[in-house]
């Protein structure tokens, strides 16, 4: 089937045609988000799908990854926290009014999504069970259980990033104490990368880039590469922290197999060595030889594949 | 139906005919467990059986829960911690074998046994998703979802027990850090609490236990409920560290009912009020009007009860 899969971002909209069959995109186009009104917003949408798929003959239902929380089925989206004037929104409906041409709208939250597309054709093609993190502004996350998406009581399931290292720990946007994310997060990862800097003062590359405060975790990666030691140190920690909880994910659903994609996670072994070892030394013995931490292999194509896919789930 | 179900402790087992149809026990019997080899132990616990149905028309199919791990069809008994010269041992072959009257024997894990009772006819009862928490000499687990014992890839999910709650904290039995069984087990929650008392001497009803170390959560609870603010204190943070642990479940699988047995539970508000509190400033923000911790309401009777209902799952 070639299907259109829309990848809703808080900086752009991915639109992809995807062969289903294989998880190959045909074509792909991305546009600025427009920050307008959900119902607004949804007629831009259609005019840039039109775009997208010039003419192409694609399957009448369209998928639609959007980052945030949504409804049990799937209809309407809830305060996405990239789009603040939008509440409790019937994107679905709004899109369809908008697309006549398409029988079928398809929505569905943007990890899962994710998820669905590195199960069929990426990493965790042929497996049963995995947990996939995205390691971005937040740390997003979905459970392939069983074959399929797990989604718990109202759809929400699969926030790894609000995992707990730390019960006592950093504030997390959340209103938790210690969640991963408090660690992990873009944001939070280079204030405290910053901070450590600021309190040691280190000999590193990334001191002009912290004096300026303009650090970012693709710098912190780079320099890493580059043989910098403490932007080896930070990455190897935040490893450690990522393992961790894992490990208590590992424990809790007995699933071997974490797939981790995104921004601090292109650092590679750099943060994947610490993070297997910290995994493998949290988990039970009879664990220890099985758990696999593995990285992402769709990249920034999941959110268009995935979303293609979710129109035959 | 009426169905004989077995529930294997390390210290006795529990035999009851059970009306499947409604979870009451018509009746039940208790013998001290047998410390043999598990095809031995297979023939005493047949005798067992004989003597606890005493006549009565059962069916054909026994249900059996066991502690520890098994493999993932349920034949295979894992090192169970109990039987501490058990292997993997065949233990459904045996009991079948010493049990020829009997044309099927079906075994599954006795957290995951007591979890399917309190969905039936506990405090789970109409619910899709909740969390079973066992808190005694172990904290166990049982995650209930989409209305089904939740597995993972080998069988082994629901170990709450060793979810994190401090990465950098006490060491836990199973090797990893701040687990809250660390601090919630029976042997763990007594030494916490006892260096405690050592440590700041306060004045506490505990002390005479405390020094012929003697104490056991029991009595913590009793002299809790009695005023003892001492008792009352470590109660108290029992519970904080359990809302923290099940804040983290909550979001990870959308669950919002945490359904707590078993021992440090049995002190009541005194663990759950502080739980609560914790669970609730712990979840997301449209989780907290949601999340509810409650106690179960089978007490010991659902390893039995929820081992005569395996036979039908």
């Amino acid at each position: 089937m070639i299907t259109v899969g829309v990848d809703i971002g808080g900086t752009s909209i991915k639109i992809g045609v995807v062969d289903t069959s294989n998880g190959s995109i045909l074509q792909s186009t991305s546009f600025p988000t427009p920050h307008s009104p959900a119902r607004n917003f949804a007629q831009s949408l259609a005019e840039f799908v039109r775009i997208a798929i010039r003419g192409r003959e694609v399957s009448p239902v369209i998928g639609i990854g959007v980052p945030g929380a949504m409804n049990a089925d799937r209809t309407l989206v809830r305060n996405p926290p990239n789009f603040p004037g939008w509440k409790e929104e019937p994107l679905a409906a709004y899109i369809r009014e908008a697309l006549p041409e398409f029988a079928t709208v398809v929505m569905d939250n943007d990890a899962k999504v994710a998820t669905l597309a590195e199960a069929r054709f990426g990493a965790g093609r042929g497996e049963s069970h995995f947990l996939l993190i995205t390691l971005g502004t937040g740390v997003g996350g979905g459970i392939w259980a069983d074959n399929a998406i797990f989604r718990g009581a109202t759809g929400g399931a699969g926030e790894f990033g609000h995992v707990t290292i730390d019960g006592n720990g950093d504030l997390c946007g959340c209103g938790a104490k210690g969640c991963i994310e408090a660690y992990l997060g873009r944001s939070y990862f280079i204030s405290r990368s910053r901070r450590r800097y600021l309190d040691e003062r280190p000999d590193t590359l990334l001191a002009e880039l912290f004096d300026s405060n303009t650090c970012e975790p693709e710098d912190i990666a780079r320099f890493a590469a580059a043989g910098d030691e403490f932007s080896r140190t930070v990455l190897a920690e935040a490893g450690v922290m990522l393992g961790i909880a894992c490990a208590s994910v590992a424990k809790l659903l007995d699933i071997s197999l974490f797939i981790v994609g995104g921004g601090i996670a292109q650092a590679g072994d750099l943060v994947f060595a610490s993070a297997r070892s910290a995994l493998r030394s949290n988990v039970f013995a009879h664990q220890r030889d099985v758990v696999r931490l593995v990285p992402a292999m769709l990249g920034p194509s999941a959110g268009v594949i995935g979303a293609a896919l979710i129109t035959a789930e």
